[in-house]
């Protein structure tokens, strides 16, 4: 085991220690689906794939249609007592927490507009939840009473989350930013449509500093950043930056595919140290993504070692709310980042 | 609204700011149950009495049998836009993410066993939760990889934990620490009685220094300890303290009805900066607690205007796991507060 943690540790920047690979292990001991193993070890996929070629080399899988445990690697479980991972998740709710029951019918009007939404472009490093998820975030945070009457604020808005809010006639102000002129064309038509008037949309790159005419004025924000540290510091900060004042609530995704815990601790640093803000709630695979056209084009596709199209959305994603507190501060500068602001080692979806 | 800030905050050290107000005037609209105010509003429970006294003083409610809006109560609310609190809690986990189907048999001679425990001691804060729970924190644990042929340390085991632990006959070591020895006499004679031979059971009060011969023993540890920071700091980090290394995990409860936001805040800071452990789940009252019998010996008790014992399990608290990394440390001081590690401003139940 040491000697697969040494040969994998020369190869990649991503921390690497035995209790990961013993996660990796037991996602193989589930299912033999690059795409499936990435997603049920919960590690950052460009680790996962570099484990699984250290353990083909070493003779502990063997790379066919799927990449299957040896009878070496059957041995090297047995030894580690190492096995498969366990599903319990409510079927009922997906593991989301809410029931979106009472928010039937809006989800079928929901998914009836969103069939006609801009496919998601690589450019923007986008791909949208599924209507259900976008559905249960909105349902999620009524619950939390940050909806009904409330101006909110939504950063980046591939999942259409802004349309889905318009649809619950729940908050007082809806105010949209995206980067993606299709996008924000496309919410302004379906506002319309709907005659919802209160509803403000702006297409605009978030690396640039917010208008202050923004700042403070917003109860609640969601966004769904790139999972940089450059892009996380942006995009959340800003959010924080046009809260109102203590006990508002920001929500976002982040995914154990492009963030190594490790990641996740520098991100929870910024959090709770640099903007001061509570983490009130994580919920594990609650954002759940359609699988994206472009693929084929990814790090992530270079790197998987059995070439095959995921066949089930196994992308996903788990949901933060935070809340302020008095203390609370958020981002305002400018980031230069580019392509960086999309990249770092451990992505595979851009 | 401006005014009714001011006048709690003359009375009390917890924080308070409109958004509070509003959390509780919210609650008050769903109910005049104090307790059910108290669990709807997510606000400390001295705090909720506090702002409950200056509402009546003020003549927004009046206490009669309950807490009820007065039509200048119900003016308030309209000129806030403040509504009644939405429940839409998946009804099959009861928001818990987790599937009890395949652990019926479990729960049941887990709550069979239960019925002969030690009743709650309020000289020890003790409050355990409901068999539900307890099985429901062992399903959730094992989803996550932590409990199958795991070295498990429970610190402080009112809720029986270890007995589930035991029944699953998932955990390769199951070791539990109690300051009660009605307690750690109980838990000995179910192992007893089950036949585990792989439980560990001491009398023992976490204030001290831990033996060093548990220091990095243990895959998994799970607590649920009184909310002040001294006893936080004492009992999670001297679970991480036990902990083998990074890639493992830590469980515990965390109430709003004794934790004000603000103190979530420092004890994030607590477990991010000086601990350097990553939080990876936060789920809503997952942990329901059984009504305990000294509720009219408790500090909630002098405080609530209003005299009925609470009619439904009241008391909930949000469930956490936390992971380590590799800069990762826990706690080994000695812990010298008396009462104190159980009593701060915000507490009730003590």
């Amino acid at each position: 085991m040491r000697e697969i943690v040494e040969r994998v540790r020369q190869r990649t920047s991503i921390p690497i220690y035995e209790r990961k690979v013993e996660n990796i292990l037991s996602a193989l001991c589930t299912s033999n689906d690059p795409w499936k193993i990435a997603d049920l070890s919960e590690e950052p996929f460009p680790l996962v794939m570099a484990v699984i070629n250290v353990l083909s080399e070493k003779g502990y899988v063997k790379l066919n249609e799927g990449i299957e445990l040896t009878k070496k690697g059957k041995e090297l479980l047995k030894e580690f007592r190492i096995t498969s991972k366990k599903d319990f998740t409510c079927k009922h709710c997906k593991g989301k927490t809410v029931d979106l029951d009472e928010f039937k019918d809006l989800l079928r009007r929901f998914t009836e507009i969103a069939k006609d939404r801009p496919e998601p472009k690589h450019e923007f490093d986008q791909a949208y939840v599924t209507p259900e998820t976008t559905v249960a975030r909105v349902v999620f945070m009524h619950s939390r009473g940050d909806v009904e009457n409330k101006e909110i604020f939504v950063l980046g808005d591939d999942d259409l989350t802004s349309v889905a809010l318009m649809l619950s006639k729940l908050p007082k102000k809806i105010s949209v930013l995206d980067i993606d002129s299709r996008l924000t064309r496309f919410i302004e038509r379906v506002a319309e449509k709907l005659g919802c008037t209160n509803v403000e949309i702006l297409t605009f790159d978030l690396r640039k500093p917010l208008p202050e005419e923004f700042s403070k004025k917003f109860d609640t924000f969601i966004t769904d950043p790139p999972e940089t540290i450059d892009a996380i510091r942006a995009f959340i900060g800003r959010g924080i930056a046009m809260l109102k004042g203590p006990g508002c609530a920001g929500y976002f995704g982040l995914t154990k595919m492009e963030s190594s815990v490790d990641k996740w601790q520098k991100i929870q640093r910024i959090l709770i140290e640099e903007f001061q803000v509570v983490i009130t709630d994580i919920i594990r695979n609650f954002n759940e993504y359609v699988n994206w056209d472009y693929i084929q084009q990814t790090r992530g596709w270079k790197l998987v070692p059995v070439k095959s199209v995921p066949e089930y959305n196994w992308y996903k994603s788990y949901f933060f709310r935070i809340q302020t507190v008095e203390s609370s501060k958020g981002y305002k500068e400018e980031v230069t980042a580019n392509q960086e602001l999309y990249d770092d080692d451990e992505s595979s979806t851009t």
